[in-house]
Parts: C-alpha cells; sequence; structure tokens
C-alpha cells in the first residue's frame, strides 16, 4: 500500500493519500481546501488515479477539498450517512469499498461528531478527531459525546489488533502516528480511566470555539462548495 | 524498523526516531532543544534504549538536543569529522554504526553546509538539508557550495536505488516524505537540469539569513550547550 501523510500547518490538518501500487487505485482523506493544488500535483506525478475523497466528518475547523477534487478529477465523494448530503457515497459502519486490490473498511466512530467515521485499511486505520494521539477529539459541537466517544475509543478502535497504526486527523504537538496497542496503553484520557472520569476530562476541557466554525460547517455540509461561493 | 516522523512546528523541522524493534535499541536523528521531554517521553513510553543521536549538520536554524539527551540519557552523539567537536563520534563516509539488528551507513552529502551527512538505514535515507521533496537546502552560509550539493544529489542520493525512502530534515509545505526515485524524477531544481542551471538557481535565490542563526551555529557547534548557558 502506499500512503502519504500530508499535513497543513494552518489547521494542523493530517490529510492522507492511499493508494494500491498495482492499479494505481488512490483515494484522499480528509484534504483541506487550501492544499488542493499541492494534492493534485502529487496525485499527478506518482501517476495515480484518484478514485474517492473521503471525510471523516464534517469538519469544523478547516473547509473540505472534496467537492473540488470530484470537480477536477471524477472521484467520487465519501462521508457517513450521519455527515454531508452532498457526498456521493454515504457509508455506515461495516461498509466497505475497494480501492483496487485495497478495501476501506468503515467503521463508525461518533462522539467527536456525531457523523464521525474512522477508516480501516491494511493494518492501518486513519482516525479523524476520534483517536488522537495521546489525545482525543473534543465533544462539545455537532451533537458531539464523550459517553458515545467512549463507546467508539474502547468498543471499536481498541477492539483493533495492537499493532494497527493509528494516523490522526490532526496533532498540535507534532507526533505523526501511533499504535492501537501504544494508545490502549498511553493515551492519557483513556489509559487507566473509567468511562465517568473520562467523561469529566471531556466536560472540562473548556476549549474556545475553533475559529473557522462559522465558515467551515456550513462550507463542510456542502463539501467545500457553499452555493453562495459556487 | 521503528520508525517515527516527529515535527517542531515552530522551525519546521523534522526529528526521527529510528529503533530496532528487537533489541529496543534507538537512534534520534535531528532532535529539536525544544521538543526535548516530547521525545524523552516518546522513547519512554515504546520502552526503547537511546544509543545515538545523531546531527546530520551543525543547524543554522535551530538549537539541537544532542548535548542534552547525552547528559540525560547516556546515549552518545554523532556528528561529522568536519562537524561539532564535542561530538562522541565524528563519522565518516562509509562509516558503518550498528544500531541493534540494524546498521546505520554514513555518507557525506556537503553543499548545503560542509559538514552535510546523510544516513541510510534500511531502505531509507534521512537527507537533512541536502535532499529536500521537491527542494533542496540553501548553499549561502556554512561553506555551503551549490556545485557541492549538485555532487552529493547526482553522484551519492541518487544513485541509491529509486525505491530508497527520503525523510527531509525541514518540510514548508506539509509533505513528509518522499522517494529518491520521485526526487529524481521531480524535484523542480534537479530533474532535467544541468550543473550550471542547478547553480544558478541556488546562486539566485536570494533567502533571508534563517531567523535564529546567530545563536543557532555557535550553540549547535557545543552540541546545544554552549558554555554561558550551562
Amino acid at each position: 500500500m502506499l500512503l502519504r501523510q500530508l499535513f497543513d500547518r494552518e489547521t494542523s490538518t493530517y490529510t492522507y493519500l492511499v493508494a494500491d501500487p498495482r492499479t494505481r487505485s488512490a483515494a484522499l482523506i480528509d484534504p483541506v481546501r487550501e492544499q488542493l493544488e499541492r494534492d493534485l500535483k502529487l496525485i499527478e506525478e506518482l501517476g495515480l488515479n484518484l478514485e474517492y475523497v473521503l471525510d471523516t466528518h464534517v469538519h469544523a475547523d478547516h473547509v473540505t477539498a472534496s467537492g473540488a477534487l470530484r470537480d477536477r478529477t471524477g472521484a467520487r465523494s465519501i462521508g457517513s450517512t450521519r455527515g454531508a448530503k452532498c457526498a456521493d457515497l454515504q457509508v455506515r459502519h461495516g461498509d466497505r469499498v475497494v480501492l483496487g486490490d485495497l478495501e476501506i473498511c468503515i467503521l463508525e466512530t461518533p462522539g467527536h461528531t456525531d457523523d464521525s467515521l474512522s477508516f480501516l485499511i491494511d493494518g492501518n486505520v486513519f482516525t479523524g478527531d476520534a483517536l488522537l494521539v495521546r489525545g482525543t477529539g473534543r465533544t462539545d459541537f455537532q451533537n458531539g459525546s464523550p459517553e458515545v466517544l467512549w463507546d467508539s475509543l474502547t468498543k471499536v478502535l481498541f477492539q483493533l489488533a495492537d499493532s494497527t497504526v493509528v494516523w490522526p486527523g490532526h496533532d498540535y504537538k507534532g507526533h505523526t502516528q501511533s499504535s492501537i496497542g501504544e494508545e490502549k496503553r498511553h493515551n492519557p484520557r483513556v489509559a487507566g480511566k473509567s468511562k465517568a472520569a473520562f467523561v469529566k476530562i471531556l466536560d472540562e476541557l473548556g476549549l474556545p470555539p475553533p475559529k473557522h466554525i462559522d465558515e467551515a460547517v456550513p462550507a463542510n455540509r456542502e463539501c467545500g462548495q457553499p452555493a453562495a461561493l459556487v
């Protein structure tokens, strides 16, 4: 499997390019609108065909490039049945999307938002904002819920093999990856904690709202192409 | 091979943690002083023993954590025979450093600075500021030379297998890795260029000096622990 991690410094967002080296079929996970040209150039240079653009959820901190990528390449966009209605494929837990010789297994991992998905591909899990390296997403908007996030972490993600590589949707401290085993042992919000303790931590975070939430959420509900801008 | 890429957002510097999973012997490449605690914590959580700290060169844009890591862990520091005299091991082209079941092959790749090294480990090359993703280091200080850098790129690094994974010392556009084959084909400073054209590009870059050069270079000549601070 070909895998490239890409970073948007402005919003500390990770985008992932995943491809089957034999068929050259590719998917982009969580692309950022401002990085559209960078990502298209890389896809071209690597000789890949972009088949799918996947959003782990309706983001509040950046605008997705999914709609623009669909227009430019013919790729199909994928999101949760609970997410943006503009997505070509609305998927749910247990669905599988074929990408050349690879398979993208859809996991519903709500809690950060009610539409949060993770994508399991060949021993790698792309966790969006559900599970971060030594952290988790916040749960205080877009129908987030710490109780639901706890269940997604402990009953879905932590059921994967310990060796599964974790690729987060963001990182603010310069970490780029982790593993399920590592997060079980060392994630300070979850390791050795009860559900009640986890909920208390999340409820007391007291974070300011994301800077661009008022623009990003409505735009992302339209695949990054709000009518006013098209 | 266990490999973790770590990022210092302030200076866009990549640090690499490399380890042999069997013996738990580990090395850190280009650690940043401000990230010392993050890196020590990760090493501890992964159950690794830090044996070596390697600097690809005397950096001008950030202060190395090599001296502090040596003090805290007992690891030995490694640099070029042309680099910081404080390093425990001063290595040259063709030297090999044993790291558990792994071997670190030393490549001299001068041109960004006269002491620039690359490290080849198990199909991965850590290129410091010699070769960047779709770019190269600048050559206008610390005895840099575009002619010498051209030779390092074409006669040393581009002689490695095309599949060799390239891990750069910095990136400013959110790329995290490349390969030798990709850089041969798509690096805009080198692909399809003559040595003369390359030298002209480098000579005409006209970049401002690195912000922290006056502090960083003297500090790094003392492994990040200038006498005034100890």
